[in-house]
C-alpha cells in the first residue's frame, strides 16, 4: 500500500510499504479514508523530532475498521471510525486515573522509535493498538473533515479549555492562533466565556478568530495587555491559554492573567527557560503544561462537534490526494494552510 | 412613595408608604427604576408564604443608588445598578466560604418577618443592607429588563448548571420551564451542553426552550426518557436539573440520569416526599438541592448578559406600570405571562 | 476443589466443586489463602439476594496468582494478590472515565446470575476476570487479615470519605458502625476530620470507634444532634457518612448536618422511601449514594495499608477453617463477629 | 506602649511608640500577649524589604480584645483572640470569592508602606482592621504558642497542602524544613499521606521532621530523587511542596514528582529564574506559586490544632521578653531557633 514516509529534513516520500497485520488481541486495522497534516508533523518535516528515514508518518486520521483482534468489543469490523493521535494500555496506574495521556505504554502514530515505534496514518491503512480506547464510531452525518479534528487538534483545546477550569462568564485569553489556538477560541466560547482575546501577528488567523467569537488582538499592532484589562475591569483575564510554546508567549501569559487565575501552556516546551516566577508567585497563579488526554475526552469532543456546538471546517483549507503529500508538507511550511486533508 | 403590599391571599394593593431611611453604615437606598414579578412572588399572592399585611413584596430591581452609608465603598450614589434577592452579611462562616446563600444573617426582600422584615422592591425606593455584596453597577449598554434577570432567574440557572458539574459536551435535561428552567436551558447550551432536553406541559414554554437551543420534549405527549436514552446511547443525560419542585419531577430526573450523573433539584421542596433511594443508590446519583448562590454568582451572570452569550429578554412578556401591580399579579397568576416588570 | 455454597437460605455449604479454568486472555486464576464474610454476604445468607443454590460465595480474597491468560500484564504467576470484590471492563464509557463501580460489563464474585455469575472466592481457587484492575500485588510484609479490608470494608469507607469533599479540619459523622462504618471513621480520622461523631446502639462497636479516635455517641441512650450540635458551634458537621441504608438513619444524617454540607450514603436502599427533601432543600445539601469505586481506590487505599496510617485488624475478630464455613456464617448472623476470616 | 521596630538593617529597636486608636468601624484593639518571630521578618531585618525607619513590626499574634469599632459583630471586647498575618476587605472582587489572599486593599501587618502601613504586632498593642475577618477567637485550652501558628505558618502549610489536592494515600514530597515546611510535612501526614518525603540539610530540622512522622531525606548525603522512586514504584511524588523559595527547589520539586503530579511553590520568588518548562511540560504537572489564603483557612487550622491533630509546639525553640527581641532577632538569624515567642 502507498503511505507517507519520512525521508529527510524538508522531504518527505510516498512510496510503497508492506499492509498491516493484527499483532494483538485488541488491535484493529483502519483502512485511512482521510488523514490530515498537523503543526507537529511540521517538527518531523523540519528533523526537531528524531525519526528513521523510511518510517511512516501522520497521526490524525478516519476510516472504516476492516480488521479486528479477537479481544476488540467496542467496535466491528465495517465500523467508520475516527482516531485518537496516541495510545494508552488501560491498565496502567495512569490509565487506570483516566490520565490517558500519560500512560505508561503509549505510543504516537508516526512518530518513530522514539514514540513507540507505531507507523503513521499518512497511509493507506494504519494497525491501531488497544482500538476500544482509541478509536470512536464517527457519529452519523459527521464529515471526514470535521472527524479528523477530534482525534488531536479539538481534543487538545477541549484539554486545554477544560483543565483550565474556565467557568462560564469568565474571559479567557487565548496566544498563538495556529488550529490548536483557534480551536481552543472555538471551544472557550462554547463552554460560556463571556469573552476571549484572541492574540496572533497574523491577520488571516486573527480574522478566523473573530469568526469564531472571538476579539482578535494583534501581538504588536494591537496591545494585549491593555485589551485584557479593559475587558475585565484592570485585574487580567481568569484563564489564558498559552498555545505557542515559546517562553515570551509564557511571559505574556503570566502578565495577562489575573491574580488567582490559570494559565494553560499547551505549546510544546523541550528545556529549561527563563519564567517571571515572581509574578506567577505574586500573583498566586496555577500553572499547567502538556500534552493533552484527547483519549480521555474524546466523547465529549465529539458531541459537541456532532451537535454543531464547535465547527471547526473552517479551518480546513486544503484537500489533496496522498500522492500529494511532499507539496502538502511544502505549503504547510510554508504556513500556506491551516489544515490539509489528504485522501488516498 | 408608592409600593405594592401583601394584603390578602389573592390581593395586592399599591399605597403609599414611608420613604427608606439609611439605617446602618453598610446600607444604600435605590430608586427603582424597574422590578420584576417572579414565581416566588405568587407563592406570597397565593398566601403559601407567610406574611404581614400591609408589607412591600418585590425581590427583583434596578435603580439608581440615592443614598450610601459612610462603609459602602464598592458602589457610589449615582451608579445605575441591579441588586440580588437576598442580602448576605460577609462575615459568618458561610460567608467567608462563599455561601452567601446560607449566610447566616440573610434576608430576603420582600418576605416579610420570616426571611428578615426586609421590606420589597416593588416600590419607588428600596432600602439594601450590605450594599457592597448585594448591588452591583449594570453594565453600560444592558437594559433593565436584562439586569433584572442577574439578580434571580438568571443566577438561579446559573448556579444549577454550574453546580451540577455539567462539562462541555454533555448531554442536560431540564425539567420545568418557568423562567428559571428555560434560563437553565438557555445557559446550559451556552456552557457547553451538547443538547440539552427541555421538558415541560405547556406548548408555548415548549417552544421558547427550542428556540434557545435546547430539544422540546412534551411531558405527557411526548417520551422523555426516550428522548434521554437517544441522546445518550442509552445512558441517560448526564446532569439533569429539576426546575418543579415536586416528587414526581424528581422521579422523573432520577430515572433519566444516568450512572454517576447528578441531579440539581432548584424548585422548592418544603416537606417530606417519597424519593426513589434504590435508583438514587444503585445509579449512584449526586443529589443537590435548595436556593442559589445568586450574590456569589453574579458577576459572572453580568458578564455573560453584558457579552449577549444568553439574552432571556424573550421571557419578558409585559411591561406595566407599578400602579398596575394588582392586574400584574392576576396574570401571572393566570399564566399569562412569564416575566412582567413594574416600573413606577 | 472445597467452595462455600450456598443452599438455602440460613445454609451455606461446603462442598466439592469444579477447578477454575483460563476463559479469557485477561483471566488470572488465585489459590486463596484468605477469605473474609462480610456484611453483604449476610443478604445471600438470608435470601434477600437472589442467588442460585450451590453456587460458590464470597467476595474478599488474598492469594497467590497460579495461572494468567496470554493478555495479563500487571501481575504475573506467583504474585500474592489481594482483589477487588467486583470486575470492570476497563474500556466502556464508564471505565474510561475511571467509574468502574458502574462498569457496563461490571461482574461481583459470589452473588450468583443476578450480578454476572461469577463464582465467589469462599474457596481453594478463584477466577479472577480483568485481573489487570481487579488484583493488585499485596505490599510487602502486609497481613492476609489487613490486604482483605483493601478489596472490600476499607475501599468502601475511602470512597466515602473522599468522595464526601471532606476537607482536614472538618468534623464528620458517621452513622452505623459495622465494618464500614468503622472503617469510614478511621478515614475520617487518617483524613484529618478534626473530629468524628460515630453513632451507633452497640456498645461494643462504639468502644472499637474511639479506639479509632473517633467520639461515640449512643444512639439513643446519647443525642447525636446534641453532638454534632456542640462539635460545631451549633452547624452541624460538614460531612456525614449514612452507613446503614436506612430511612431514618438518612433522615438523621440530614438532620446532623450543617447548610451546604455533603452526605454520603453509603448503606444500601432497593425502594423508595421518604425523605425529608424539605429539609435537604432549605439545607442546600448535597446527597451521594452507591456503592464504592473500590477499583478506583484501590492504590491509595493498599498505601495507606502498607504505611500503618490505617489498621483495620482489630475488626478481625475470628479465624476459622474454610470447612468451618457454616458455623461462620451462623456466628456472622448473630452479631457476634465484626470480620471472620477463612483459611481454606 | 512599647514596640519592636525596624531601625537599619540588621537592627531593630524596642521603644516607645503610641497606642493605637480605632479609626474605623470595623476595627478593633489588641492587647497582644504573645507575638512570634518569623522568617519573614528576617526579610526585614537583612533589609530586603523596603521598610520605614522606626516602623514596628511583627505579624503574628495572639491577645485579648480591648475595643472594637461599631460594626465589629464577630468578635468582642474580652475576647482571647489570634490574628491572621494580613487584612482583607471582605467585598471585593478577590474577597467575594474568598481568595482573601488577593484582597484588592490587603495590607500585611509590620510591613510599612509597601504592603499597606500597617503597624506590626510586636508590641503591646495592635490595631486589627477588618477584625470580623482577621480575628478569631482562640478555641478553649489552646495555649499562646500554638494560636501563633494558626495565623501565618500553619495556614500557609494547611494552604500548601490542600490545595495542591493531594489525597489520601498519595506520597508527598517537602522541599526545605523551615518552619513552614516542617508544619507542611505535619499536615501532609495528618490529612492522610502514606508516606512525606521531607528533604533539607539541616539534621535538627530532619529530626523534626522524622519525629512528625516524615522519612527524612537529607538533600546533598541522602539522594530525594531515589527516595521519591523508592517510595512510588519509580513514578515519583504525587504532590511535591517547595518551601525553599529557589530555583533549584524548583527544579527538585519538578523531578521529584511524578507526570500529571502538583508541585505547590509556597517559598518566595521574586523575579525570573530558569525553569525546566520541558520537564514541567512532558510531565504535564500543575505548578502553583503564592503566599497563603490563611483567611480563608483559619477555621480548619484552628479546628485542627485545638484537637490535636497537628501540634506545632515542639518548633518554639524559645520564649522571650519583648524588650528582648533584638537579641531575638540575633539569634534568630544565626538559625539557632525555629520559633521565637515574645511576651510584652
Amino acid at each position: 500500500m502507498r503511505a507517507v514516509t519520512f525521508s529527510a529534513p524538508g522531504e518527505v516520500v510516498v512510496k510503497d510499504v508492506a499492509e498491516p497485520q493484527i499483532e494483538d488481541a485488541r488491535d484493529a486495522i483502519v483502512r485511512i479514508d482521510s488523514s490530515g497534516v498537523c503543526g507537529s508533523d511540521l517538527h518531523i518535516y523540519h528533523g526537531r523530532v528524531q525519526i528513521e528515514p523510511g518510517f511512516t508518518i501522520g497521526h490524525e486520521y478516519v476510516g472504516t475498521v476492516i480488521a479486528t483482534g479477537d479481544d476488540v468489543r467496542e467496535i466491528a469490523v465495517g465500523d467508520r471510525v475516527m482516531g485518537c493521535f496516541q495510545t494508552a494500555c488501560g491498565r496502567c496506574f495512569f490509565c487506570r486515573r483516566g490520565l490517558f495521556h500519560k500512560c505508561d505504554h503509549s505510543r504516537t502514530f508516526g512518530h518513530g522509535a522514539t514514540l513507540g515505534s507505531l507507523l503513521g496514518t499518512q497511509a493507506e491503512q494504519a494497525l491501531v493498538p488497544n482500538a476500544d480506547l482509541v478509536l470512536r464510531r464517527v457519529p452519523e452525518g459527521m464529515s471526514d473533515e470535521v472527524a479528523l479534528f477530534a482525534g488531536d487538534v479539538m481534543g487538545t483545546a477541549y484539554h486545554a479549555v477544560v483543565e483550565s477550569g474556565m467557568r462560564p462568564g469568565d474571559v479567557a485569553a487565548v496566544l498563538g492562533l495556529g488550529p490548536v489556538g483557534l480551536c481552543a477560541a472555538l471551544l472557550a466560547r462554547a463552554a460560556g466565556a463571556a469573552r476571549v482575546i484572541a492574540v496572533d501577528s497574523v491577520p488571516d488567523r486573527l480574522a478566523v478568530a473573530e469568526s469564531f467569537g472571538a476579539q482578535p488582538v494583534h501581538l504588536t499592532d494591537g496591545d494585549p495587555r491593555a485589551a485584557a484589562r479593559e475587558a475585565t475591569d484592570g485585574r487580567g483575564v481568569d484563564v489564558c491559554i498559552e498555545a505557542v510554546g515559546d517562553p515570551r508567549a509564557l511571559e505574556t501569559a503570566i502578565r495577562l492573567t489575573r491574580n488567582c487565575g490559570a494559565v494553560q501552556a499547551v505549546g510544546v516546551y523541550a528545556e529549561r527557560c527563563e519564567v517571571h516566577m515572581g509574578l506567577v508567585w505574586i500573583k498566586a497563579l496555577t500553572l499547567r503544561a502538556g500534552m493533552a488526554n484527547v483519549i480521555g475526552h474524546i466523547d465529549s469532543v465529539l458531541a459537541l462537534l456532532a451537535q454543531h456546538v464547535v465547527d471547526p471546517s473552517p479551518l480546513v483549507t486544503h484537500h489533496m490526494s496522498l500522492d500529494d503529500a511532499p507539496e502538502a508538507y511544502a505549503r504547510y511550511d510554508r504556513r500556506e494552510a491551516l489544515k490539509i486533508v489528504l485522501k488516498p
